[in-house]
C-alpha cells in the first residue's frame, strides 16, 4: 500500500552503486591495491585546514545555543553577504545577501529551482546528455518532465538543432552543468552565447521566461587553458546552483546556495518563492555550524592541483594509447568512447583487469564510459598498463 | 511565470515570524529586558558538553576526507546501530540498523513518510488540532491533503467521534504529535489504545494499511507524573519521526530519523521506499560530522530540568490567577484559553504589556493562545505580574 511512484523508483538499480559494491567485494578477494575503482565521484583531497580550524574556533567562542540553533530559511545573513562579496570580486557583479539563498547542497538547490519554476506535469525542464542521473529524480520530485537532448559526441558542447526543435511552450528551464559530470567538458563562451541568443528568441516567441539553471558544483575545478563563463553575464534569467562539496571537499556537510541575479525577470518574487519551495520539500534550514564555517572560508578551496595533475597524466596516456576522448576542461572525469558499441560489455571486459568504470548509458550517452580520477595519482600510474592491455585486447 | 502554487504559499504570512520580528523591533525601543517574547519554540539550554567534545575529537582524529564525506542514503551504519540499541534499552524493542533511517531533522522525516505513503491528491493524512502549522505544507509538498480533526478542548486528547467520521478509504496515515506543540499535552495510554483499536477496525474495513506517523521531537521533555506511551507497542503500522533538535539542543544541525518496526505491514519495502522518497525530495545524505557526533551521544540529553521548573512555575501561576489551561505533560508550551473570543485580539491586548504570545488560530485552534516557556526562568518571573495585570484588565 505504499506510493506506487516511490516503490517503482526504489526498484531502479543504480549501476554506479552496483560497481562500487562489486569493488568492495573484489578488494576482499584480491586486495584493495589490485582493484582500480574509478566509479565514484568523491573528492579525494581533504578540506583546507582553515575549515576545521574555523569550526574549532566557533565551537569554543560562539554562543553555545546559537551555534547549533535554527537559522532563518534563507540562511545566515553574514554568510550570504560573504558569498555575495566573494562573487562580486570574482565576477564583477553587484550582489548582496538578497541575491543568495542558502541550500542543503546543490541537490537541494536544483530541487528548489525546479519547484519554483514548474507548475505541473505538462511543464518541462530540458537538459543535455551526458548528464548526472539524479536530475531526472529531482525533476520527478518537483512534478515535471525532464527532457534530454542527445549528446553532441563531437565536442560534448550543445546539440543546438535538437534543442531548438525540443523547446516548447511548456519549457520552463534549461539545465546546464559545466564543468560537466560525466564528460569533464566546459561549455565555451561561444556555446553560452549561442544558448542565450536562442533562449531570448524563444522567450519572445512564447511570451514567458525560460530560465537557465546552471549547476556548478565543479566551477573551481577548471584546468589550464579553460575558462568557465559566468552564465548570468550572458543571460538575465539565470539561476546558479552551487555547492561547496567539491571546492571545499565537504560533500557530507550539505552546504550550497542559489544565486538569483537582480536582472532575472521575477527577481522580486524569487527569494520568497525559494523559501516556499524549500518548505514544500520539508527543508527547515541549512546546517548551522558548517554554514557559518563555510561563510568564513568562501574564498578558499581545497588543494585542487591533484585533479589537474591526474587529468594531464590520465588523459594524455589514454589518448596516446589510442583511446578516443574529449579533453576535460574541468571536474574530475574522463569520458572516452567505449572500444565496442555496447559500453556495458566494454565495462565488463575492463572488469577482467579490475578496472572499474561506469557505462555512459547511466548518463544518457550509450557507447561511452565515465572514468573518475579523484583518486591518488599512484592509483592511475598503476592502472595505466592495464588500460594498455585492455585496448591491445581489442586490437588482437 | 513562477509556479502558482509556490508563489501562493510564499504570500502566506507566518504570524509567529511577524510576532518575533515585532519583538526585535520593540526591544530596540524599550530595551530587550522589557519585552517578553514567548512566541518562539527554540531550545534555550545548550547541547550537553559531550556533543562538542565529540565533534572536536572526531575533527582531530578521524580521516579528514571521511569525516566530511558523503554517507549512504540511509545514514551511517554505526549511528543507526547505536540508535537501535538505545531504543531497545528504553522500549524493550529488538531493533537493528535496518529499522532506522536517518533524516535531515523531523521535518524531513515527515516529508519522507508522507511521500512514501501517499500516491496522489485524493490521498489523505489526518491530524488533530491544535497542530504544528508546517504539517500542512509538508503534506502539500508530498501532493496529498491534510485533514484536521477539530480540537478536543476538554483535555486536548483526541476527538474520536469526528476522527471516525473523517477516516475514509483515502486515508493513508494519521499524524500524531505527543508531547504536543502547541498544547504541551501528552496523549495518554488510553488515547493510544483507543486510536489503535479504531485504526485496526478501519484497516479491515478498507482492506489496506493506515499508518500512524508519530512525530516525537519532544519525547524526552516529559514531566513528572506523565508517561509518553511508545506507540509501536500499541499499533504495528507505526512510523516514528524523531529529531535531536530538542533533546540535544541541536535544531540547526538537522539530525533526525524514522523508526520502521519489523511488525509494519510493508516493512521489507519501507527502507528502500524511504531512500526513493528522500531522493525525490532532493536529499542526498544527513550532515556527516554531526550525524556521527549524535551517533556517539544517543543516550544523552541536554539539561532539560529547566523546562520542568518553568512549567511548574508558569502553569501554576497562570491557573492561580484564573487562566483556564490544560496541564502540559511535556514539550515547552502552555496553551491557555484566550480571555476573549478572538485570540488575535487577546494577543494584541497582551502586546500592550509587551507580552508576545501566539494566537491558536495558527495551530487550527481559535480561542486559545500558545505561550513558549523555553526561556530563562527569570523572564517568566518578571512576566508574571504582567499576566496578572492582563487578566485584571479583563475583569474590570
Amino acid at each position: 500500500m505504499l506510493s506506487k511512484e516511490v516503490v517503482e523508483l526504489s526498484k531502479q538499480h543504480s549501476i554506479i552503486r552496483d560497481i562500487f559494491e562489486y569493488g568492495m567485494k573484489r578488494a576482499k578477494e584480491v586486495g584493495a591495491e589490485n582493484v582500480f575503482d574509478f566509479s565514484i565521484g568523491n573528492p579525494s583531497v581533504p578540506a583546507p585546514k582553515e575549515i576545521d580550524e574555523t569550526a574549532l574556533r566557533l565551537l569554543k567562542t560562539a554562543d553555545p545555543v546559537d551555534i547549533h540553533g535554527y537559522t532563518s530559511n534563507a540562511g545566515v545573513l553574514e554568510v550570504r553577504e560573504n558569498i555575495a562579496k566573494s562573487l562580486n570580486k570574482r565576477f564583477d557583479t553587484n550582489y548582496t545577501a538578497a541575491n543568495i539563498f542558502m541550500t542543503i547542497g546543490a541537490a537541494a538547490a536544483l530541487g528548489i529551482c525546479f519547484k519554483t519554476l514548474v507548475d505541473g506535469p505538462e511543464d518541462e525542464v530540458i537538459t543535455f546528455a551526458p548528464h548526472f542521473p539524479e536530475y531526472a529524480v529531482y525533476a520527478q520530485g518537483a512534478g515535471c518532465r525532464l527532457k534530454v537532448i542527445s549528446a553532441d559526441t563531437r565536442a560534448f558542447q550543445i546539440n543546438f538543432e535538437e534543442l531548438e526543435e525540443t523547446i516548447s511552450e511548456h519549457t520552463k528551464a534549461i539545465l546546464i552543468n559545466s564543468p560537466n559530470n560525466p564528460s569533464g567538458v566546459v561549455y565555451s563562451r561561444e556555446t553560452i552565447e549561442k544558448l542565450a541568443a536562442l533562449l531570448e528568441k524563444k522567450q519572445k516567441e512564447y511570451g514567458h521566461s525560460i530560465y537557465i539553471i546552471s549547476d556548478e558544483p565543479y566551477r573551481e575545478i577548471a584546468y589550464d587553458g579553460f575558462e568557465v563563463p559566468y552564465v548570468p553575464h550572458f543571460y538575465n534569467n539565470t539561476l546558479v546552483a552551487y555547492s561547496f562539496s567539491k571546492s571545499l571537499s565537504l560533500p557530507g556537510e550539505r552546504i550550497g546556495y542559489i544565486v538569483a541575479p537582480n536582472e532575472a525577470e521575477d527577481f522580486e518574487q524569487l527569494l520568497p518563492a525559494f523559501i516556499a519551495s524549500a518548505r514544500l520539500l520539508s527543508y527547515v534550514c541549512v546546517p548551522t555550524l558548517y554554514q557559518k564555517v563555510v561563510g568564513e572560508c568562501v574564498d578558499l578551496t581545497s588543494d585542487l592541483s591533484i585533479y589537474q595533475k591526474n587529468k594531464d597524466l590520465f588523459y594524455n596516456a589514454l589518448v596516446d594509447m589510442g583511446y578516443e576522448c574529449v579533453e576535460p576542461g574541468g571536474a574530475f572525469y574522463l569520458f572516452p568512447k567505449a572500444l565496442e558499441e555496447d559500453a556495458n560489455a566494454f565495462c565488463e571486459k575492463a572488469k577482467e583487469y579490475d578496472l572499474l568504470i561506469v557505462p555512459g548509458d547511466s548518463f544518457g550517452c550509450p557507447g561511452y564510459v565515465r572514468i573518475s580520477y579523484c583518486v591518488p595519482t599512484e592509483r592511475i600510474e598503476k592502472a595505466l598498463p592495464l588500460f594498455k592491455k585492455l585496448i591491445d585486447d581489442y586490437r588482437k
